[in-house]
């Protein structure tokens, strides 16, 4: 990877080596002067940059950074399924690195939405790994694109905030693998993004800065990554334990490079180890160089704004739409209720809160527009209880409307970084009010402004239309315009289920854990997995969202490809007057396993766009990993021989059509073992053989039949063999030899 | 332990003691005659005795034992919430074996019905810890009260019969320590059993039979168990490591006591472990040495078939009584239908099936009675669909009925030890039939016949009355019609949740498990545990049963009796003319708590049986194990300061009253270390001062003030001060340090 121009480990004293693996200050790398490594600026994303002006320093301010264009955070970038649109975000922001000279920009993150009341779910992507995955690449791909650097994080398992920088994240090698990993692996493999940043949390008891596991033998050998690691801000706790793990770059720095220079002398790590972990810190330098020397570089801050706001046109979920209530008329008397289309709330707190360009509320875009409107704030965005004067006046000014739009939603202080929430519920007082101004007029659209799922069963009965439109970043007014007055139909789908209930969430009996521990004891079964495996209503699906358009998909084919590969096709139709997208989804459907596999997955998707009455065929290829699960008893993914299910659709409970493929199987097995049922016996294909010589040698009477009373019958099949001395005497243990050896001389 | 009048482990040679660590067949100890140890049998229970005719051989036969008293099963006599009459059942039990000369009766099986799928749910007696202990103990300490010894079994955590015999059963301490334990460690506790048979399954890993922690460190260093462990028949695959982790007798026999002394001579079994199994052997053959030599010893048939009569009476559980449709009146003109009122499901399968001394079906009862009924079969207890003329057959007979009792249930090839069920409903066909019935008549009871539960909601409309009847023992039908005719009130309660749907249950997500391995992912959310804690309907909920009569709970009072120890005190009152018994049930409701506790937990009950408008008052003396929680942090139990909710009712969801007490909590703290929080510190009794010193020294300019911008207030209170010198630079580092030194000093 080493670019021959510049210096590589073997020009490096070992003082320098050491010093590479931690930071210069708490947002620059830490460069060698001498030999030509320059320290570069690394800093926040993940949705924009945040480049402090504070920068240089430990201390770190939220609200004090340079302007950068605020894109929708991931909680609504998610919902656009868009990948191409997201890979021109990330474009975008890899050129406003390049004007601020930030080498690499902190995100994306794709840690998975465990549990909806997780304090970062608005600046991560799903509840899916596929669409995590498949999403968030596009920030990677785009980003990189213009030779600046992302870090991919939080590896691994940073799925709440409640004690995080201790908490041990429990987890099976199962949901590691098909829920937590994916996202990241998918990522690794295709976009190679140049720095991961690895997350607080303990994974089964270790810390992931000093997990050799996760950062060495998956990262690297497995999935091949070939960029460098970084702890998140304050992960590592030993230098010496990290860096021998795979950690490259401690952030920020505790200036004891001299730690890594003893260490590395008296033999705590090894000099090969010490080289692998500078080497790549020189890497990133030279990969990033030619983007750092671009001079009084200047982005286009207006066409930014433009991909923020188509951006936030996709991000928004028609959830209701009750008497086609939205679009709205131009002519049409508009009430506006809610402070939130004033005082918009456009992004999350934390790390990723950044100054934006320019900012338009839903009030401002009414306003460029020409549109008058009759404006009520409704009530305050704090925590105090509701002003009955505000109240008053936003009744009184939905009375008369043809429509109410209300907006709705949590106020910054509900959702950040660095806490989970307790509840899914809005406000009291925005439900009071919802109410009252329900009583007065049917005629009511919620807008909702939030970065994680609320709960809207408690209220929906009160409101025709309801546009779920997350936090849509700086140019979020102008784009609910546009859908508001249908110059464009909303076309999001939902990345994570909204749930009935939060304690019909199946992590809630782990969550947030306790006594320095959370148990992940629902395994794979997160979010749809979960509620569509077992049954449980849910007020919206993953995968769903409503159109000004309607569509149908029919025609749903597969043919295999290979023995454990297929193709499925579709058509999809506009059927309307109205041109608008559709996201066709493709869920898997295991017809049996060995193992409790989810009702269905996610495997691919496409969004389409169509113009009114317009058709178009959709194919897709599904491969291996699209059929496997991760099997504990061989430590590897396995594909089962049999039918599969191809389910093609809208979203994951309204599925169009359904194709099977019979799959050959990965073949994997397991030699038999005196520890193998009888039954596992009978189901081999040689063990087979074996139990037919078996029942042959009973019949000859050259062994002991094997029995055929009740208990034994009730026991055999699910007997390990090794007790079938113990439990039928000196005739099963006649068996179960005759058995070792028959199949020892069969398998050779 | 050992009585002298009997040789002690001293008076024998290696082998004679190895000998003793095995058994002498499938049924038997293996004495020493030599030294006049004799080889004693043992055999099934646990509702009575099932001593195999070919009882010497290592083959079983379910269907040949000898006849013995067949007592209702623990999933009928666990309704009964009556440990005296438990008792009873227990000393009969008792009798039987010392005139069968069986030494050990294997029983009772006091594993949790974690899934009401489970195969053995029959046999075990709840899905609560609490009532399963303190109601099987009654066995235990009847059956040995006569000089016969008890195997408690199956300890621990076989809940489950799929892969019983290689499945690790992976779960938190906490979980087996408030779940998975306390049946075990209260009857340990309380009445000392003989012996303890340990499980086939592996916990965390290790197999029951070579768990070391469990059979030692546990069972006998913390809770003083002093009798002997046997395995479970098979559970034993390496008798060193099994006899070096606790366990006193391999049974049935390898006939490999060679291996033990070779073991013994090369240094892998030390002589002390082995003296002290071999020790146990010697004593339990010494404790029942006085009833084995009872000659000729006759039990009276007839007082035990009145006692499982008795028993079978409180086994019922009237779910569903409209319009007082029970009981019924001698003169109705009835129909009863169902094959099971011809031929009685009265026990489980697998080992626990026996031989009744006599059996009465519900129409032998009627015939005795001199009840005249119209019967049809209407269905047969085989996996046949419907019989069209069985069913015609059966609605003529309903049509012109007063009232029809419909005996519906599991056929015997439904549930059994061996397997688990896949489904919680009853055959298609019988529904059927009661929806043809149903329409014919509307005065249907529904008499149920099930081991474990079955699904109600699907049919239950169709019945006026429901009771639930388990499985009844061989007096069953004589019992029935006690009930029915009202010469008794039905008095059960349910020791297990009636869930809607099995996919309710929380156990459902790692249920079996897979790949060898079963995850309890719930934890501690067990049953109601679950259903109450995350407000979830339920059929009929924990503890619940109707009566004749009607009761009411007045004047709940708590008052404090110790720092963490109350005594609650209530009035039960008849308030009707019908003369029957209540069981008051007590749950406590921890206030707040630092780990996730069920919303409430039965830690008192009383069944008060009580003539027409008869008040009773009762108390009940609340020790400190009914507020404490498992901590895992302190590997201890832990009761924390604060208010606890003491809720005194009828069942789990028909509270009559709570009382609230506060308790001073045990004091249990950890020291505050460079690990523990910003938080933590504050709340520490010696951490806060140092916080203040903090405050102080910052507004005196000694020390940098602690940070007051968004971050740093974000992440101060979650923060490990370890973490401030990194995220904070120097004044972190400053703080971090200044504390750690002021703690030390407060500390001493």
């Amino acid at each position: 990877m080493s670019d021959n121009t510049y210096p590589s480990v073997n020009d490096l004293t070992l003082e320098e080596e050491a010093s590479l693996t931690s930071g210069g200050d708490a947002w620059h790398l830490q460069g060698v002067e001498a030999k030509g490594i320059p320290g570069y600026m690394i800093t926040d994303g993940p949705h924009g940059l945040r480049k402090s002006l504070a920068s240089n320093t430990g201390e770190t301010d939220l609200n004090d950074s340079v302007p950068a264009t605020c894109f929708p955070p991931a909680a609504g970038l998610s919902s656009s399924w868009n990948p191409e649109l997201i890979r021109q975000v990330g474009e975008a922001m890899g050129e406003e690195c390049i004007q601020e000279k930030v080498a690499v920009i902190l995100g994306p993150g794709v840690n998975i939405k465990r549990n909806p009341l997780g304090g970062r779910c608005f600046e991560y992507w799903s509840e899916d790994p596929y669409l995590a995955g498949h999403e968030a690449v596009g920030i990677v791909a785009g980003v990189q694109s213009k030779g600046v650097g992302t870090s991919l994080k939080h590896f691994a398992a940073n799925n709440q905030e409640t004690d995080r920088l201790r908490v041990s994240a429990n987890i099976s090698q199962r949901a590691l693998r098909e829920i937590y990993f994916p996202a990241f692996e998918h990522i690794v493999k295709t976009a190679q993004p140049w720095t991961i940043m690895c997350s607080y949390n303990r994974i089964n008891g270790v810390h992931s800065a000093q997990n050799r596991w996760l950062l060495t033998d998956v990262l690297r050998d497995e999935w091949g990554f070939e960029g460098i690691v970084m702890s998140d801000w304050g992960a590592d706790h030993d230098r010496v334990a990290s860096l021998n793990a795979g950690l490259n770059l401690e952030m920020p720095p505790t200036y004891t490079d001299d730690q890594i220079v003893y260490a590395a002398r008296d033999g705590r790590i090894q000099p090969e180890q010490l080289d692998r972990m500078a080497q790549g810190m020189i890497d990133l330098v030279n990969k990033t160089r030619a983007a750092m020397s671009v001079e009084d570089y200047r982005f286009d801050v207006d066409a930014h704004n433009e991909i923020a706001r188509r951006a936030a046109v996709e991000s928004m979920v028609l959830l209701k739409n009750d008497d086609a209530i939205l679009p709205v008329s131009r002519d049409a008397k508009i009430a506006v209720i809610g402070e939130f289309a004033r005082t918009p709330r456009y992004q999350g707190g934390g790390s990723s809160h950044i100054t934006p360009t320019k900012m338009t509320g839903f009030l401002d875009a009414l306003a460029e527009r020409g549109v008058p409107v009759d404006f009520a704030p409704g009530f305050t965005l704090d925590l105090e209880p509701t002003d009955p004067a505000l109240e008053a006046e936003a009744v009184i000014a939905a009375r008369d409307a043809d429509v109410v739009l209300m907006f709705l939603g949590l106020p910054e202080a509900a959702e950040s970084e660095g806490f989970d929430r307790d509840t899914l519920d809005i406000p009291a007082k925005q439900i009071e009010l919802l109410k009252a101004v329900a009583a007065e007029n049917k005629n009511v659209v919620v807008i909702l402004s939030n970065g994680s799922v609320v709960s809207v069963a408690p209220w929906a009965n009160n409101a025709k239309g309801i546009l779920e439109s997350w936090l849509l970043g700086q140019a979020g007014g102008a784009a609910l315009a546009d859908v508001i007055f249908g110059d464009v139909s909303p076309s999001g789908k939902l990345a994570q289920s909204v749930p009935m209930d939060i304690n019909d969430d199946p992590s809630m009996i782990n969550w947030p854990g306790e006594e320095g521990h959370v148990d992940y004891g629902e395994g794979v079964f997160v979010g749809y997995r979960y509620y569509d495996t077992y049954g449980k209503a849910v007020d919206y699906p993953f995968g769903y969202g409503l159109s000004y358009a309607t569509f149908e998909i029919g025609g749903v084919k597969a043919v295999k490809t290979g023995a454990n590969t297929a193709r499925v096709s579709a058509t999809v139709t506009n059927t309307s007057d109205v041109d608008a997208a559709e996201t066709v989804q493709v869920y898997v459907a295991p017809g049996k396993a060995d193992v409790a596999r989810p009702k269905h997955e996610l495997k691919a998707f496409r969004k389409v766009f169509l113009k009114a009455h317009e058709s178009a065929e959709v194919s897709f290829d599904l491969d291996e990993s699209a059929f496997a699960y991760w099997s504990e008893k061989f430590n590897d993914w396995h594909v089962e021989a049999g039918e599969y299910g191809i389910e093609v659709g809208m979203s994951s409970r309204d599925i169009a059509g359904v194709a099977t493929v019979a799959l050959d199987g990965d073949g994997k097995a397991l030699p038999l073992t005196e520890w193998s049922t009888f039954g596992e016996w009978s189901a081999d294909p040689v063990g087979s053989k074996v139990v037919a010589d078996v029942r042959e040698a009973g019949e000859r009477g050259e062994l002991p039949k094997l029995p055929d009373n009740d208990m034994m019958r009730m026991f055999l099949g699910s007997m390990p063999i090794n007790s079938m001395s113990t439990l039928m005497g000196e005739s099963g243990k006649a068996i179960s030899s005759f058995m070792l050896d028959g199949y020892a001389k069969l398998v050779g």
